[in-house]
């Protein structure tokens, strides 16, 4: 149990095994697929999604809907955290709080989970989410959420 | 300025146009109709939104997503805020905090945004999302959301 | 696991041993003690703590210090959770967030932790804090809480 | 208005007037002088608040007291947001939310609250506690406060 983001280590640090599972099950994400949202970058104790803009994620007035933020903040929180289990272990959200800082305006949004804390049974995790427009990033949210480390379910009932 | 739910008030204090302008507002929202969102209320301090379940909107396991479950809450409580501001007024949620409950499985989802506390500036909501199946309704998610009060856009920027 | 909030559970409910529990881990908080606050009401699931206004427990300006009033909405929701606990267990706070509703005036504070959810490993409690002044009770803060069940202390280390 | 943590600007650049102003407002805060703070460090966009260990601050456990640790959390963002407004400005909290990370064992906690964007209307912070035990420190809270800038109250008033 530390104390420190877990992003900094090396990107070795995690096994393509541990890759190949957050993938897959990214994947199996209908909503994830559905919006459109991209896994972009896996690493231990932190994990980016990317999120194009397009009609289907916009609230009234053209900008990103903060359900669409908060849906690729949350993912890549409960990646983030997933990177650190065991391959018996799976993840559910316990609970998240976002601020949405700015309007959710740009080319696309980049969420960013990064483990703050990772304990036997809860993870804490720290969130923020980027516009991004013509190369300019902008922050749009940052929030912080927990997480609980449940065992896996049998393969096939996924 | 009241501290009581507001939810309670007859839903005729709701004026036509306040209930068409929300509806509108509602329908302008590409998250919504893309996940398949209904409103389901409007009354005065509180708006109920429903989610059926598809594929569309699930995470890995199948039950829905907590993306999804988020973006209703949140929009419900935006909505619920916006019953009791003046025409020119628009909402924008500040942050909110949403616990998950238990897992999303069911028919639909049904999300309730019940005002709190409506102040000049802020306005405070409590966010309940049931999951409801065969005619049984369980918690499946319980939030606190903080929104602020701006002068609407002109017509026809919306 | 129920999803009722269960305070409207009959106090009977509540053996008294387990009420005498609570007493007493109260009466260890140095804090509690030293802000001068009071348990006030013990029922299952739901627990009252009341903090009279005095200069030690203000902000700059005279009203109730928002640290006052975290501290006993944290406080009330834990023993609210502890209520339905087994005698071998304890509680802890994972994370709760408050929102500060309206300046904390008055003659004394009330703040009621209420259970909305007693899981195996998790509590989420909801907390709301009162203003009471010259019998006038004023929402002053509204937030909701995680915590966790651990195993209890063996006697005499607590 | 930006989007990058103030902190690491020079502290230079907080006028002295700015620091008077807020060691005077510390100081008429009841509660901190009760429980033994100490703002120790205040520059632009971030300011560290110490609270000695002594029983007065424990719970049942004589770990420091959750509320404790919140209190002095919240004030260090009240006065991080506070260093970028002006003389004619006051600070409201309007909700934070807070993960108790680790249990709070040492010889003082240390909280720095951190401006993460500063806006006309509101103000967001990120919270950081830290136990420091034998020159040894561990992070025990982290989280996350969105304040409001309001007109200051006339002298004498406050």
């Amino acid at each position: 149990m530390d104390d420190e983001p877990r992003g900094e280590r090396s990107a070795d640090a995690l096994a393509p095994r541990a890759r190949a599972r957050i993938t897959a099950s990214f994947e199996r994400q209908g909503l994830m697929r559905h919006l459109g949202a991209r896994l972009t970058q896996v690493t231990s104790g932190r994990v980016h999604i990317e999120l194009p803009h397009r009609p289907e994620v916009t609230q009234q007035h053209g900008y990103f809907h903060a359900g669409a933020t908060s849906t690729i903040a949350d993912s890549a929180g409960g990646y983030a955290a997933l990177t650190l289990f065991p391959d018996d272990a799976e993840v559910l959200t316990v609970e998240y709080k976002l601020n949405l800082i700015a309007p959710g305006e740009g080319d696309y949004l980049e969420a960013v989970g990064t483990v703050l804390k990772s304990g036997r049974t809860l993870t804490v995790c720290r969130l923020d989410v980027f516009a991004v427009h013509a190369e300019q990033r902008t922050i749009v949210a940052a929030g912080q959420q927990t997480l609980i480390r449940v065992p896996a379910l049998p393969a096939g009932t996924g």
